[in-house]
């Protein structure tokens, strides 16, 4: 194994994260908050060496295959999660380490899953990192890497498969840069596009910045103790709507921004997608519709929950664990849905499910004319059966770890909806589930155990799963310690 | 489609259904009373007639393929109920006709999830009738018409495809009508031996005639309001290991049979069988184990129950709701594991299992290995690319129609455990589940529309998912019209 690569990509990784740590500084000074500004700082330089030590003797080869991609990614976001989360100890904000690294992980992997009873008790540099994790995590760190950093050629591509969610890593531009240049474009300027929608509807800069990365990144992480809730109609119309936006497959903007407009509208991932959000408004709105509420901000409500939660973001405007049992079932459903692949949204992804349902329909088929031998056809083209192969193995791994995961926070004694949903909610990088870990509650509940087995998953979601599981595999570990024995 | 053969299949499944019908009449005659053995007589003269009706013409052609063999297996088991409901609602005993449609196709699908408050208010001929479907429906009804009924030499296997449980079927001899016999003599004989030892333990000669068939079909209706709780804790020890056996794959019995012990203890599905059971037993027995309640107790409780959900059976011993919440989420898991493929019991099997372990196991391998190409290996031989297909698709359906149904279930407003859990133990053709369908409850809290769903997912459980969604699949519709047009 190319360890040193990894090292390398490594040291470049806290680099980058070293000058993201510049910006809390910033807001410190705005806020006058210099006891937080300078751990901040701190944290900064730290990071910035380790990382400059890291990187500073380049690798003695450059290629590097799927296993090293795979390594590097989980080691990646591990080791950006660790230095992310100093800050909160160290201003002892969140002095427990494992509530500190709980929150750090669900910011980069855009869970919005808290321990905080109150988030508004934090200082401003430190909400605005919060909301900043979700912002860097929603594209993926080794995506922003290869946009800005030229690694050699090829072989890149294996960090970026690692890194990108869905079944199949499509290259926009036959060079991996120009793919991720072109989707950071992309995702900055809908970001800055929700911050103007939502500075012109009166919400203050603060707010509307952190609240645009919890939206981009697909995080959740309100700055506020009740979420959206107490901003205005506009703003939650508004918010709404770029939840969406962000949970649609980033090729149909790319086709957009190439005036391949047909081809943009034709994505099939895309089209189910907004069938499966307009059929559970409708059902949700028919189920909470009740006589002392209005049509509108029942409509208004469903289709804010719907929206958060198919994209994974995890807002909310209303304590949904009250609502009535079929509204509940179906935002548990959209849960496991998730958002469009190539999206910055979480979850199983429509794309997934389609092929997945597709399979279905063509047993189906088969036992009605047995010797028909035909593919599966998404956006008209055949899907190729190592396509079809892998999304059936990551269905079931999804399903295994999920179980897993269950019958561990089971320890607890908790009841059987707050751990089942408490699971649901980081593996597909929501936030909030249902009872406990509802919108009015958090996850601080939870013993140490239990939130490692969530942080797990939150990274487990977020990788899609191999990346974090091949860290397991016995072989990667004879391979390293082999290579120590030989030096 | 070849309609002719499916009538003529019906008409000798009606046949038979009226041939047993005659035990509950002398059941009727042995415990006096007339009113339900005449009703009983009356229903097996209607079903007798019908089915003579259906079979007289013989078919034009004798060959079927596996539409056909689906098409013939759904709706022979829905007759079946429907027949075998006639004589609760004609008796009074169970009124409405949806509840005895309920509980007989709880019965033949070995479900065993009852409407009734209180069995003991059935009569004894209502009572063995009940029990009896368990063991009819446990071996499969198609199954036993093979091996009395000379069918259509080759095609005929496209019959068994369609009802025995598993993902390959194993033809133990060449000839279908053998391998049917041979399953029937072991079950035949396994039943009897467990009868034996009941009645050793002093059990009435009923009850143990009835727990027999409930534990041989891993039915699971008892006789009794609390199941199997008030018996000595011989025979409930009888019942658990009885279960365990009735869970395991039929091939290692036939291997036995014929001395080849080698290869019945090669099994490997028999293996983690095995081994599952072992691991949860220790599991509850360490969730559940408290200073109030004694050691072997305790053991012998958490045995039970491990042997009556993991082979789907569903006979009590305690109120495992109001278990610990790790106890009752191993006991969940086991709920959707089920038995052995070829065996009388439910859920996912076991087999199925290991074939998705180790895909997941192969992908793994494949980040570290891209080139190599293994196939998985099942008891030494290399799994065929279209088991494992097969087994994927199987797992997806099941997924998907799971899903739904508790979605349906919403509708109802009960608690979510108790819609999950009231799926769950349908589906996987079990009968207790958790909160209101716990071991102390039962399904009469559901509405109708409820009911019907759950009587689609015991159906669509027992008959492994496909033979009965084929059955509402447009191709066979207009199929069936453009054959009545031409007439």
């Amino acid at each position: 194994m190319n360890t040193s690569i990894i090292r390398y990509i490594l040291g470049h990784i806290l680099k980058m994260e070293a000058a993201f740590m510049l910006l809390p500084c910033i807001v410190s000074i705005l806020y006058k908050e210099p006891r937080e500004g300078l751990t901040f700082l701190a944290v900064l330089i730290i990071c910035g060496l380790v990382g400059i030590l890291a990187s500073i003797k380049k690798p003695a080869s450059a290629t590097f295959y799927l296993k090293e991609g795979c390594i590097a990614t989980a080691l990646s976001w591990i080791l950006l999660s660790i230095f992310g989360a100093l800050p909160f100890v160290l201003t002892g904000e969140i002095p427990s380490f494992t509530d500190a690294l709980f929150e750090t992980v669900s910011g980069f992997t855009t869970t919005g899953a808290t321990i905080l009873e109150s988030p508004e008790s934090l200082s401003y540099c430190s909400l605005f990192w919060r909301s900043f994790t979700h912002w860097i995590g929603g594209m993926g760190v080794l995506v922003f890497l290869l946009a800005v950093v030229p690694l050699s050629g090829a072989s890149n591509f294996n960090l970026m498969k690692a890194e990108s969610p869905g079944p199949s890593v499509g290259k926009l531009v036959p060079k991996v840069q120009y793919t991720a240049r072109f989707l950071y474009i992309i995702y900055v300027f809908l970001t800055i596009i929700e911050f103007i929608f939502l500075v012109a509807g009166n919400m203050s800069v603060f707010d509307a910045l952190t609240t645009s990365f919890g939206t981009a990144g697909t995080g959740g992480f309100g700055v506020k103790n009740d979420s959206i809730m107490s901003y205005s109609p506009y703003i939650q119309w508004v918010v709404t709507v770029f939840m969406i936006l962000f949970g649609i497959n980033f090729n149909a903007y790319y086709f957009i921004l190439i005036k391949q407009f047909k081809k943009a509208f034709k994505i099939e991932e895309v089209k189910y997608y907004l069938i499966i959000i307009g059929v559970s408004i409708l059902m949700i709105t028919a189920s909470t519709f009740t006589t002392i509420s209005s049509l509108s901000s029942t409509f208004r409500h469903a289709s804010f929950q719907v929206a958060s939660i198919i994209t994974t973001t995890g807002f909310s405007t209303v304590d949904f664990n009250m609502w009535p049992q079929t509204a509940k079932c179906v935002l548990v459903l959209l849960m496991f849905i998730g958002a469009c692949a190539g999206s910055t949204g979480g979850g199983i992804k429509v794309s997934r499910l389609v092929v997945l349902a597709k399979t279905v329909v063509k047993e189906l088929n088969s036992f009605i004319h047995p010797k028909s031998i035909k593919k599966i056809n998404v956006n008209g083209k055949p899907v190729e059966h190592e396509v079809v192969r892998a999304v059936n193995v990551y269905f079931i791994t999804f399903m295994i770890i999920f179980s897993f995961s269950v019958l561990l926070l089971s320890f607890e004694g908790k009841d059987a909806v707050t751990s089942f949903t408490a699971v649901a909610a980081t593996i597909n990088n929501i936030g909030p589930g249902l009872e406990l870990v509802g919108p009015m509650g958090n996850f601080s509940c939870f013993n140490m155990f239990s939130k490692y087995v969530l942080i797990f998953d939150m990274l487990a979601g977020r990788l899609e799963l191999f990346p974090l599981l091949i860290m397991f595999h016995p072989a990667i570990w004879k391979d390293v310690v082999r290579k120590k024995i030989k030096r």
